[in-house]
């Protein structure tokens, strides 16, 4: 947690106030904080500030804002993944949100085991975001959308996504085009599942638009292949 | 699991024999493997083949080389990472090991955990190793070296490892120069602990050679920036 987040309810009177059980023991236990500090804090959709702690509570910190302070610019992309395995859901949303993926949609595909949907975890799509922008020192979370059916996505949704300045890239093995780097414009990432998108799948996210590219040899779980694509394209932000 | 990894003892004879465990439970329960079918294969320090499977007991595959692969190519790299917690320690390995990091350095800093050198995890680096090389299809293990002393290695064996055509860079978020990307030569990564480095320790890697590098105002985890970090660098290869 390298900011605290607070919702804009909290931060209404002059004080603020932090209340959340989370936060609290986090501030308390592993930074150790005492009245006179300051704290770097955002409101979450708004302004990021340098705070100075007034009082600390059982049940609340209340702090004193000092002056404002920028919030990181997002990257301009989609990155639209096949549905994970629900222990390595929670980590590749706190790592889009952290990185400053700007919209992120989890799509399913053959080889995504329909339970996945089922998972609890989708109910803790908030939470993982709150985390991954308090990591990244954030406060604008990113669209999330779900498609649980793969054609109709691909064939409805996908191509109003894509236009001139704005291109979908789906890493493959198996094609002689590399994946770019150092862009200067937006674009959106089509990630597979484990094992991979079938041919069907890849023939058809081509006929609607996307670039089919090549990021080397090597195969690379979905978790890591995120942040290694983005540091990829957006070398130059 | 992308290719199956042997021990060069494994492979003495015409015919090759899969006893692990783990790889037998993979091959039976996760990929359904069936008299007949190929498999892909790489000796451990040695090279890959597609094999067939020419018979399946309950404590033995036997497989035949059909023909030789190609091995993929390492990244001409040497991460030197602040020891990280024994849970992020097996990911940052077997991630590092899949991108394909040519040394992996892990040092101690004032900010880590002098437990951490305690972990169980260290006495199975080999076997995280295997897991990230059968990940990405690759057969070269890393180099790995320990230092539990910051001061000694930075000032007798990090400047060793720097010269004209092979610099180090130290991510740290307060300075202009931001890392550089798409390098076309050889360099080391120096990654902090959680909290970073403190000022000492940044003013030390400098002196002996070190360039201080922002990758922006986003505070990212140990295990996520490594990745980040190498996508960004080696987007060329």
């Amino acid at each position: 947690m390298n900011i605290v987040l607070l919702d804009p309810r909290q931060t209404q009177s002059e004080m603020w106030t932090i209340t959340s059980k989370r936060q609290l023991e986090h501030l308390k236990t592993h930074v150790g904080v005492q009245v006179g500090d300051t704290l770097k804090v955002g409101i979450l959709q708004g302004k990021r500030y340098l705070t100075e702690v007034v009082s600390i509570a059982e049940n609340a910190i209340k702090i004193q804002a000092i002056r404002e302070e920028s919030v990181p610019a997002k990257l301009p992309v989609t990155l639209i993944v096949a549905m994970p395995r629900p222990k390595v859901l929670r980590r590749l949303i706190m790592d889009a949100v952290t990185l400053g993926v700007e919209k992120i949609i989890l799509l399913h595909s053959y080889r995504v085991d329909k339970s996945y949907w089922q998972t609890p975890f989708l109910q803790q799509l908030e939470h993982f975001i709150t985390l991954g922008l308090e990591q990244a020192g954030d406060t604008q979370p990113p669209q999330i959308e779900l498609y649980k059916r793969f054609k109709p996505f691909v064939e409805d949704v996908l191509p109003m996504l894509i236009h001139e300045q704005c291109p979908a890239y789906v890493a493959h093995p198996y094609v002689e085009q590399k994946m770019p780097f150092a862009i200067d414009h937006a674009c959106s990432i089509v990630i597979g599942p484990e094992g991979g998108f079938i041919p069907y799948e890849i023939d058809l996210l081509i006929k609607n638009g996307c670039q089919a590219v090549s990021l080397g040899n090597r195969i690379i779980r979905t978790e890591t292949v995120i942040p290694y694509v983005l540091g990829r394209l957006f070398s130059t932000c």
